[in-house]
């Protein structure tokens, strides 16, 4: 697919997904799956209300028809058709003529950013309530209003999906988004969509080293739900996986680590983002912030997973209705898809090599890969080789003399850098990693274990 | 005890102790441990002259009677009853004329500190000798002078004390100080009163989760004995432990680490200075000066234990007459008492807790530990709630996330300045970690082993 | 022997060697290896043209009898006989009428260094050529030449040897330089001169601890053939080594890590050149360049075997005819005889030491070792003892607290320096270790497997 091609492809599922309402559970979110599951083949799961899910307890699902507010003189202040977030998500019912000072109870705004209107919600205590731009808010008249929410809690369900690719191992790389916010762009269309073309991209690779599990979750609740059912599944095979979000926007990727923070994933990132290869910075792992890692990190599962954001939570208009569109760009979920693909070829490539003939250095210019001469212009005799330049033939001596089970390629390529003042990452080492193998020389990836025994 | 009466009596028992003329073995330092047993119930023990110890042997007693020095005119230079000082420790007995430059050989004195009298000291090697200010040494004129010594050393016996204060667990801190030295206030009036004032508080604690042993003894070869009886029980024991030495003066505390540099102990009080909970500072351990934690610190025993101090030797009055009351202040003793305290506590507190539901992270809003709404503005919504502000949700979700056996109380703490760039002890972390176990969703502290097993 | 002696005997072996024609094989590495035979007791081995060694074989044997070219004029530009150098090494035979820009193609120069002839050689490739300065080869006129160069590569053997000087303990200290090089000093007089004059130094020493394997061989395919033959029995045994390679010239001490760096030999290596025992400094490992080391460390032998140089290949003259005497001197070979001896000697001295009574302090004053009064002057009370300042005790203190089989003698050494702010390297300890073992209170050196046993 042409890169034009596929960002007009990106807009297009932008666009059918950010007007719907969603929440987690609902209408909106089975409509969003049901949507996605058009780009790859979810396998969806329902949870029903009351079942109890580790710690926590599925909640009634929340149905939503109307809801608008009506000022003193009749007219429209705010109606839920006009905008998803105007309404306080999970809204309780109510018909009620009152107040502007009760009302206010019910309303909320955010003075700092005067002309957006507020992501708001209360799933869990019941509430009923409105969220509107500050400068609308401030203009309100005294007199008597019209609080009008027609919605339901009902014995209903909570949906999940996921799409498992298989690949040559059972170990797994978990890539885990969440799709139950409403109409907003950087916080959270950019997850998914990011998740879906990412799938789409690792569909058609020749070979997939690991298995590679795709969660598209409602957020805390739907990952503590996903956790319940295939937690214990998840440590058994998890080698390496990470949640996205906010990964729409201009900036470089930022990357937070996982709990153990030195897991494959986080020695990969932090190598490629070192050598700018993609660009990008990384953030310790906190339990205080952050999205679902915080789940797969809790210390019973202490899964390896970090989280992979680009514009992170914390922005000035994070959850509201100025986190649109142009807040980030189409371009950018595009260039979200491409980094985190390359992380992933990284991890695939990662791993330990074995040198086929360990003892003393290899004849290296019987097999093309060093001149026949040695005087001190050797640098002028590569004419006929297989290797084009000193700088291949040192990657060749480091990737030799390191591939001995004890030393990752990563770190064959941090060995390579320390030596020769270079800043490659082991992507650019895939080259001469390829000519060792089809000469015979060179054998892997392996795991360290594997690595070990043989 | 009010502090102004806790000072009030430091100050009298230093005031009763100081004028007696100490020294490894003899009748003051049976006076002194009988003192301090109307304090802390004291158990005695004595070793007879000649006894094999470790490495060393119990020397004969010192008795001493009367010494004096006439001048040329008849007139007294100097008199033991004046001054303990007066008088080189362990000086045989001498009843001759002689004149100045033979006596000469036989006077101390410090010209850098003139009208101080030194603390010399000859336990082992059979000498006589007096000592003196300075400026009184220069002005001795030529002539013939008596000096007078009634002393003698006999079969006796050498006597130390030590005091347990049983906790939940066999596990020990050992609190050692010294009572060998006279009539000097900060080395070592210090040590004892300290660790005497400090088992009071101990006593009064609700709960001792350790057991504590007070140990007293004449410097060196007390130590040497107390560790050749005891030493085997030491080395199963003792979980922590310190020397307390020159602990009185204005300075800060100062820790000298143990011989392996990262036991509890040491740690707990790195992480407390650090963090300022109390201020102090941290010497390496060092085999070449010190305390008794030489002998506990032996390569056979290497005990956990380091050494508290505060003005530490090596200040210009050190081992001299000059090392008085007027050095030191009662006040600053109480302030020992209290930062010792302190340490101990953090030591109580310190260890392995167990987060009751490690799967996933806790539904904290159901324990009244989390705002029950989700808004930008939700540092408002701690009205009714447990927990006061978000600072303390953020202890709570540390404290949570990291208690799986791996990390300590102290540990988390540090994570936890990490993450917030906070500057707190885990001592800060006790009210939330209380919160927790009534809520019944952490226990501990455990030990790494019991945490690990459970 | 005295140093003017010793620096002569060097002289006169280095004017012996450096003229004749050597190679990887032939008569002139023959010739060499007999000569150095006079010295030390070289046990020679031969392996024949075609043997395979690892992932080598060995090539035909090359015999060269005379070579010249002659201008268009009919004058010699260039004879064998005048200089080794002038002949590409391992040149195929010629005899041959062509015209200069064919020739071209055969002639090797450097116009970085215009009056120097380059060291160029063709093992594996079958190629004849000349080598010329580039002044001369910037002057040749148009015209007819006439190449004539009479050797013959042959059915034969290549050579080596080696001297085992063997000591209390089966681990063995492996010194490896080589002898293939013609006609020049630093790269590669310097190593066999080095390495035969520390053979009789060694000889000399009372006591050996450890067993030295002292290696001659031509460069790579030598150090391959003599891996393929004593390969195991090496692994077995080298507890340290170090390829000796252009260690002449004025600079310092240049040492090249083991490849894991942290080696025995490394560690000590670091120690001395940190406490400029002597000067020097250190290069990573790396196997991108390098001498034998190369295959030493290849990962299947992975020994822990360094390379000790001091003016490093890569310098301005090297591998021309400017790598000659006035480039180094016979002194600097000298010095580094010296040199390397003492880092063998630390070596002897490293080790676990064990305090013979590790329960509590030892009461040095009843061994001469601790004054016998305790005063603020005690510094002046070191008369009739068997130490002679403070310091000295302050070595033992710290001897005798870390030797416990934990640290090793340079570990105790480092101690001692961060404790004191002194610079001393383990070799200044050795005064005081050997007082400790006349008095019975330390013994040792044990390996820490030993010590641990004990």
């Amino acid at each position: 697919m042409k890169e034009e091609q596929e960002i007009k492809e990106i807009e297009k599922l932008f666009d059918r997904l950010f007007p719907i309402n969603r929440s987690i559970t609902g209408s909106g979110l089975r409509k969003s799956l049901a949507i996605l599951n058009e780009y790859l083949p979810l396998e969806r799961f329902s949870v029903k209300t009351g079942t109890k899910v580790l710690n926590w307890t599925i909640p009634e699902e929340w149905r939503i028809k109307e809801a608008w507010l009506r000022g003193p003189d009749g007219e429209k202040i705010l109606d839920f058709k006009d905008h998803n977030l105007h309404l306080l998500n999970y809204s309780t019912a109510i018909d009620k003529n009152l107040e502007l000072e009760e009302l206010k109870e019910h309303l909320h705004t955010i003075a700092s950013l005067p002309d957006a209107i507020p992501y708001v919600t209360s799933y869990y205590k019941k509430r009923w309530g409105f969220c509107l731009p500050y400068n609308k808010y401030k203009d309100l008249k005294e007199g008597q209003y019209h609080a009008y929410i027609d919605s339901e809690l009902v014995e209903g369900e909570l949906n999940y999906g996921h799409a498992i690719l298989p690949g040559e191992s059972d170990q797994e790389i978990l890539i885990s988004t969440y799709i139950c916010h409403p109409s907003m762009a950087n916080n959270e269309l950019s997850g998914p969509l990011v998740a879906t073309f990412l799938y789409n991209r690792l569909r058609k690779w020749k070979n997939r080293r690991f298995t590679y599990r795709f969660v598209f979750v409602p957020e805390t609740i739907g990952a503590i739900a996903y956790l319940a059912k295939f937690g214990k599944e998840l440590v058994e095979r998890v080698y390496s996986g990470m949640v996205l979000t906010c990964i729409g926007g201009e900036t470089n990727l930022n990357y937070k680590l996982s709990r153990d923070e030195n897991n494959p994933i986080d020695n990969i990132v932090k190598h490629l983002f070192t050598n700018n290869d993609p660009e990008g910075s990384i953030r310790p792992f906190t339990p205080i912030y952050g999205s679902d890692e915080r789940h797969y990190c809790s210390p019973g599962f202490n899964l390896p997973v970090g989280q992979m954001a680009r514009l992170v939570y914390g922005y000035p208009e994070y959850h509201t209705s100025a986190d649109n569109r142009d807040l980030i760009s189409i371009e950018s979920l595009y260039e979200s898809v491409n980094e985190v693909e390359k992380v992933l070829r990284a991890l695939e490539l990662d791993g330990y090599y074995l040198n086929q003939f360990p003892y003393g250095e290899i004849k290296l210019d019987q097999h093309g890969l060093y001149p026949d001469i040695n005087t001190r212009g050797i640098d002028n005799h590569f004419e006929g080789k297989l290797v084009r330049n000193r700088n291949q033939v040192n990657q060749i001596l480091t990737i030799l003399n390191y591939s001995d089970a004890k030393y990752s390629l990563r770190e064959i390529a941090e060995k390579f850098n320390q030596l020769t003042r270079c800043n490659i990452s082991l992507l650019e080492l895939e080259e001469m990693v390829e000519i060792l193998k089809e000469k015979g020389l060179l054998k892997g990836p392996y795991s360290k274990e594997e690595a070990k025994k043989i």
